[in-house]
């Protein structure tokens, strides 16, 4: 399962920050949440069997789970989050529901309570699991974090991501899986076959950092640093762009979504603005069925707010051509 | 695939210690041979496929197999390794041999050339892989290294696994494949799939590590260095068991394996021995089938030379209760 120091430290970190409900033996380490998918997919589906995943949503999560032979069915997202009876009126008998609860990828909404009570009531009497991946919740501008889905579940059936991707760095390859107690013997299976289990130094390191309380200042300040560069991004689009742009899902994480009033070709556009290296992705890249919206999602975590007015208006140039 | 420089070093290094046919492009790095067996297994294998597998040979191989949910064939090995002509006898239409040529585990043969030529004509014409894992073939004493079987492989049959598990250590978690080249795509799709690559960090380390020569010179330290523990134990075996005990495959690697004279339960014995804190393998572990032989695998690169003498007779009080 990975060391069993930083498994206790990651599972304080979330008993705390996360209300996530848990114990060491629950917590296993991986190399990031594609891996946690991965393993996630190999113990709980067979071939053929059918998993909700949020429409429009993670592209990588959607690969693993055809990888796996599964059939993915797409419930479409609204204000609220996962529309649960849209998911019980296209396949109730899923076996599975993967989500984005905290800052939902890409249209960056926080699922509601009801809805989350909703989604954990449908996989209590279908004996459904959800998978919770909780990619960027640490970073929440405005208002105070929210919790976790799987610090509600009463039932056992949240099987629940997380990643140091985001919060340090993504080529430290190291993530997290809190599994329900039942399961645990069968993710550790699998993941023994995989790849035996991750490098120790890492580890030790990451021990010592949440231990010794920089992982917890860390988040502090650049939480402060990227709320500086997401109201830079927010009033500079706002200024440019004016009520012509929808601004979606700026209370959280590392990026936001745009869409844009008249017809926009997104894909298009972004390999344009990719060409002029701006990066940009297409909104419509992120639906597994005919686009609803076109758009693009801008992440502002990696831009200084002195920088962001020259993107902005490099944005707009490209948009106007 | 990985770190682009670093599969520059190591092709550098195949080509010119394992006479490895390759080219950076060739190269995937993974987190040790236990990924690179999880990857080979979900590219080439479809579940009910057949595979031979070495008898006996290398459980985790077996788990991964069995895990992709194809059909098992164990192929006696023999002095010159595995029994080519056994292996088409029992089932013509594997998809894929899995082989430890250099120095097979556990029983240290090293297969001879006849084999290999004829291991590659059959796979050739029966469009069949060959998995080649070279795990510890840095460490031969007493004559000229093996050549990989790769190199001999003129039709692009073999998929070849090395790791710097045994070189270096394990918690590392480095290893490697050379893939033929119409199959990069396919190896580099599942990869993705399953933790989008490997952390950057080490592979920066071992890159330079690689290039200013500190890995051959490594290499050939500690083969002086096992090569006097492998001396030790075979000379205190031969000493304190004479010819009740017969060694096998002392000429490479960093384990060795003996048998006995009369009736030994080596499990049981091996289960003694732990609670003693010495740790034997017991050889009937690596069959698939029936174990035709009962005995020991030992290692021996982790024990001081001082040392053997009060573990060999540690070894035989154990045997002799």
């Amino acid at each position: 399962l990975g060391s069993e120091e930083l498994r206790q430290a990651i599972c304080t970190y979330l008993r705390t920050s996360r209300a996530v409900r848990c114990e060491p033996e629950q917590v296993m380490i991986v190399s990031g949440s594609q891996q946690a998918l991965e393993i996630t997919a190999r113990v709980l589906m067979d071939a053929g069997e059918a998993a909700w995943v949020e429409e429009p949503g993670y592209w990588l999560a959607r690969q693993v789970l055809r990888a796996a032979g599964c059939k993915i069915v797409p419930v479409p997202v609204d204000s609220e989050g996962l529309e649960v009876a849209a998911g019980i009126r296209k396949y109730r008998r899923a076996k599975a529901a993967y989500i984005t609860p905290s800052h939902q990828f890409p249209t960056g909404v926080t699922m509601s309570a009801a809805r989350r009570l909703q989604l954990l009531d449908w996989a209590e009497r279908s004996g459904a699991w959800i998978v919770e991946d909780d990619y960027d919740s640490e970073y929440r501008y405005g208002s105070m974090p929210i919790a976790s889905l799987q610090g509600l579940d009463r039932s056992a059936r949240v099987i629940y991501i997380g990643t140091f991707s985001k919060t340090l760095f993504p080529a430290l390859r190291v993530g997290y899986l809190v599994i329900p107690h039942d399961l645990v013997h069968r993710f550790a299976g699998i993941r023994n076959a995989m790849d035996l289990g991750p490098p120790h130094l890492y580890q030790a390191v990451l021990t010592d950092f949440l231990n010794e309380g920089h992982y917890a200042r860390h988040i502090r300040r650049m939480r402060l640093l990227y709320e500086e560069r997401r109201s830079a991004l927010v009033e500079g689009l706002g200024r440019q762009f004016g009520s012509r742009m929808q601004i979606l899902g700026a209370e959280a994480g590392m990026h936001l979504a745009v869409t844009l009033q008249g017809r926009v070709r997104d894909v298009q556009v972004a390999e344009r603005a990719a060409s002029e290296r701006l990066w940009l992705v297409p909104l419509s890249s992120t639906y597994f069925e005919k686009p609803a919206r076109q758009g693009f999602i801008l992440g502002f975590a990696g831009t200084t707010t002195a920088e962001m007015p020259r993107q902005i208006r490099h944005l707009k140039s490209i948009l106007e051509l």
